[in-house]
């Protein structure tokens, strides 16, 4: 493992005061973690400095190409002042399953790992602590050569940027409205949507200003080949509740394979709850929604942990899932998964990571 | 229009020597146009500035939402010492469709000429002239938005860099090996891929290396949902002379509509020749590749301008196009295309515009 070289900043910013609300993604720590790679050289150099400017080459294919991938993942401090990182190994394994598809060199998982605990113990009194706050850990490879053309970099920066953030929807825990998508396709089988990088999301903008426009907040994505089968939400896998039965699409290339969907599977099928991974039609879904026996709805995800879905419209048709409230399964992924994140509830599965 | 604000070098870099070769895109001038955009405000403050590197928060919305753009387009300079562009309206239009589908700000087309034309004359001397040489354009725009979270920018910059290059491929004229791809996919219907912009290139990647290592130098794509029709080769278009008749697949929303794609078909059409946008499918490729009826393929695009397809490698057959040589139809569009861009022959239809 690589010793990180730590230089501190000599000009601290003020902490956010508590009363003011975390708007998520807006507020960043005083460090950043910066790690190079040269081929030939692997990666090298790692590196806790003061957060500042990327200094990038216009040329840097980054700009032009595309080859750039993120995760994100939450730091939390106990009320007996413990900070725990929740299921950070799954993390760094999809980092490396996106670096694989998108030809970015892979980092070593105790670099990975060993980068983010330094800089969250560097910056640990960013940490937020009231309801509903953690601290968001966004590390991202971009490609740094200055090259125009087509083919994989042989630099790359590995960075890691740290946030106080509060709730990612304005609705909270309060059900929000979801947008069924038939036009607009995010990805497609054979492509890159089972990799976290931007291309996805910038794909994904047109059809979600559509659904804001409307009035629904998130936009659920249907396949790219037969816009038939239901996918994810943008920033967020899909559960439903089907007369009895936890369903939710299973992994099929195209969507990301979420840690906290993997979380919910577990914690379900453990709650004795049949669970079923499969393909799953809008018009199954719709069909389940007109006879009553679609029982709830909901999103999850790590900036917003658990999102129950009120509302879907597809088509020209509005369904109110059950009451268009929060869900019992919902209410209880949302209660277990916080209540282990912030060390409240025993960690039976050895989920969370502690930053010592 | 807005005036440009222009800030010489007092460094130049020294000219490239007429006799290195002129890697592509490695080489760039000493200046760059930069204009900034602003929510409320619009595009602003366009400057012409010494070549330098760019400097952004980490947690700049293009390194993680790959919302950004790009161009490509080339400048001549004539045996008389005359400086022209090649249908930079084309390109101007095809940059405001991507960046509608992106969710980018237009670009006032006036501004955009003119920024192209007075960086190319600022940075003229480093036009080249040898023959197979040019001054490649590169105009982009980047997300700046310090922000994390998955919305539209609200700040851009807009950014012209010029590259004096030589022939995109190794290969220059020589026929190419083209490698059809049945597994990984591009782009599909309802996706980005008729908007230039980074995820579609990341999403190559994987099949380039592919292709490459088993000694093909192009992929060509197959359409997202059936994978059965012929899209388009990784930065080109593709053209098919079958029985007389010069094929191209339609633009059916997954692929760049390339302009010197337009320019092939206007010409050829000129020329007399049957020529259909159509779908055409890998088979009935195959089909006439078989029968001896594929008598000619080429791919189109700005960096190659016309480039010579040999061999066409589907799953485990190999195809040579007739004798494996440049065709009938390929050189004389090249020779045709390259003319008017040299000011060699008549531009019967005002296709280059001069840089005065
Ligand atoms: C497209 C997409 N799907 C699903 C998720 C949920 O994944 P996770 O639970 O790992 O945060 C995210 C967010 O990370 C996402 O961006
Ligand atoms: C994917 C793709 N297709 C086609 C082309 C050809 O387009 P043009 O002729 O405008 O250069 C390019 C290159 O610009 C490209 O990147």
């Amino acid at each position: 493992m690589l010793d990180i070289k730590i230089t501190k900043t000599t000009n601290p910013k003020p902490l956010p005061t508590e009363d003011n609300p975390l708007v998520f993604g807006t507020i960043f720590t005083d460090h950043m973690y910066v790690m190079e790679y040269t081929k030939g050289q692997g990666w090298h150099d790692p590196e806790i400095m003061p957060y500042q400017p990327i200094s990038l080459d216009p040329s840097a294919m980054v700009f032009h190409y595309g080859q750039e991938m993120f995760e994100g993942l939450k730091a939390y401090k106990t009320e007996d002042g413990r900070i725990l990182l929740f299921r950070p190994d799954k993390n760094i394994e999809r980092a490396n399953n996106s670096n694989k598809r998108l030809e970015i060199p892979k980092i070593p998982e105790d670099d990975f790992l060993n980068a983010i605990k330094t800089l969250v113990k560097v910056d640990a009194a960013w940490i937020p602590t009231k309801p509903g706050t953690s601290l968001y850990i966004r590390p991202f490879v971009i490609a740094t050569d200055p090259f125009l053309g087509v083919r994989p970099s042989d630099t790359y920066k590995f960075i890691i940027i740290l946030s106080p953030v509060g709730a990612y929807y304005p609705e909270g825990l309060n059900p929000v409205k979801i947008w069924i998508e038939d036009e607009y396709v995010r990805a497609v089988r054979g492509g890159i949507g089972e990799a976290k990088t931007g291309g996805n999301y910038v794909a994904s903008l047109a059809a979600q200003i559509k659904a804001h426009d409307e009035g629904y907040s998130q936009v659920l994505w249907l396949d790219g080949v037969e816009r038939k089968y239901i996918e994810e939400v943008g920033a967020m896998n899909i559960f439903f509740k089907i007369n009895g039965t936890v369903v939710t699409p299973m992994l099929n290339g195209s969507i990301l394979p979420g840690v906290t969907r993997n979380t919910c599977i577990q914690l379900c099928k453990e709650w004795g709850l049949p669970v079923e991974e499969r393909r799953i039609s809008v018009d199954e879904l719709v069909e389940a929604a007109k006879n009553g026996t679609l029982e709830e709805v909901w999103g999850s995800g790590t900036a917003a942990v658990i999102s129950p879905v009120g509302h879907l419209r597809y088509e020209n048709d509005v369904f109110q899932i059950a009451d268009g409230g929060i869900g019992e399964v919902s209410q209880k992924l949302y209660d277990t998964v916080t209540g282990i994140q912030l060390g409240k509830l025993e960690d039976k599965h050895g989920w969370t990571v502690e930053v010592k």
